[in-house]
């Protein structure tokens, strides 16, 4: 089986996930849920989920328990780009071809579906608590949840990433903003596939040190994707940043540097995977796939 | 000692914990801790907090487990009202005679700052993991709070509520907003205290049919202080609802009857509080205030 094949299947798996935690659309408040359900439902990698269930199974994880985090973690996720759209933030009446959740709901609609999304990704995290499994590891995942999504991870980093809007950005501003608001919930993602899996507090340390390098790398090659990839291969228009005159790693360091310091970390982030003990081919090919991808 | 001297202690104490786990305003983010602080800093009655702290000792709760929990809930109840007063929203410049978070900070900041305080919540509650108590409670805790926060409790409520601004309301749908929007968090809060504090099954299920009654009862309350108070009184303006064309239970059901049905509640509410075994003489005094208050 190829990699795209292998990738297909196991998407098809985290997709299935994703949609089973979806609130049913009936009730008083079926306009918050009909919200939730098309924001998440527009799509996306699904990178993060993706990344905490290969994490689990690295690491010989064998129950359910990961599933409600997967679809918490893609809910928190959505929710956020929910906000990043409406009109007092990005003002974006479109993300991947389809109308953004508050061009359809209205704004009203749309700050409410994206905290109903959040609320919602705790309510379903919790679901995990009494799966037969170790509750001490549900509440430490619960926890590092609220801690990687919050003001010392994703929120914390959008924050400044909206402050610095239209100013040049120094070295470190941008680094603090890439760790925490693309960095933070992949290292959550793949942190708690470990803690649910029982792994060791050494190897969960591993596990962040990976998934850091991961999430700066991914960064990256978003950068670098949009100076090198067209419009019609990226499914957004390229050439943003330096429109928005966007500071980035391309315009900081100049794009071949940009592609070596992201190879670099890939590198870094594949040493340290194969110094654990789990079976890791398909996590390492997604590893690569993310950081070379092309769109 | 008065109601008034012994209620005035007690929120000195209940404000000490609410400030305690306040972030510290430093580093890259700044700004969002700033904006998060001088929201839960722009006050209120504490109600939540010190509701579930009561509970919690009338189950004769010992540990400082309640804290995190009490933070938690005044900073998920501060972040709704945060969202609340955005221009989206109900566009309030003022609350309380104070600025309000997003006229000081800017829109952006106040999604932010209303997202960062739901966060932050769960990461201020996930602290009460390990701390020497059954982690089996905290996490039942945990998603309780998430629970009634969300779709299924306040968010659900606001959904309606904004949904149906400007359109007659029909007795279930104001009773179903009632319940969610203002008596969601009030049950979240009593039923935490239990919980916490280890009280069984069926004394938990108690708590709830008081809190459910109490937060009804309370809204009832805010409704008729509209039409009988003053301005100077409530520190807010008096018949807005009128002004508003809103459905409150005085527009439905006329002042008198709004007056019997909140005063049959706090009588059902102190009825089954009493049918409990803990010492409830504060508690019971202080659902008798949050009722029959003047402002």
């Amino acid at each position: 089986m190829t990699f795209d094949e292998e990738y297909r299947i196991k998407l098809e798996e985290v997709e299935e996930i994703v949609e089973r935690y979806l609130p049913r659309e009936e009730g008083y408040q079926k306009t918050i849920f009909s919200a939730m359900n098309y924001s998440v439902r527009a799509g996306g990698k699904r990178l993060r989920p993706m990344l905490m269930l290969e994490t689990y199974r690295l690491f010989d994880g064998r129950s359910r328990v990961i599933e409600p985090f997967m679809a918490a973690m893609e809910y928190i996720h959505t929710g956020s780009l929910v906000h990043d759209d409406l009109p007092c933030m990005d003002n974006d009446e479109y993300r991947r071809g389809k109308k953004t959740t508050w061009s359809v709901f209205g704004d009203d609609m749309g700050v409410l579906a994206g905290d109903a999304l959040f609320f919602y990704a705790f309510e379903t995290a919790g679901k995990a608590f009494d799966m037969n499994v170790n509750n001490n590891n549900v509440g430490k995942a619960m926890s590092l949840l609220a801690v990687k999504s919050g003001v010392y991870g994703m929120a914390g980093g959008q924050t400044v990433d909206v402050e610095m809007t239209g100013k040049a950005l120094r070295k470190d501003q941008l680094r603090f903003i890439y760790e925490l608001k693309t960095g933070a919930l992949i290292e959550a993602s793949m942190m708690i596939g470990a803690i649910l899996a029982d792994a060791s507090r050494e190897d969960i340390r591993t596990v962040e040190q990976i998934a850091k390098r991961v999430g700066l790398a991914f960064q990256i090659q978003d950068d670098i994707l949009d100076v090198t990839s067209t419009t019609e291969e990226l499914g957004k228009p390229v050439h943003s940043d330096e429109k928005n005159a966007k500071t980035t790693y391309v315009t900081l360091f100049g794009q071949e540097q940009a592609g070596i310091r992201s190879g670099l970390l890939l590198n870094e982030a594949i040493e340290r995977l194969d110094s654990l003990t789990g079976e890791n081919r398909f996590l390492k090919q997604l590893l690569e796939y993310l950081i070379t991808r092309k769109k």
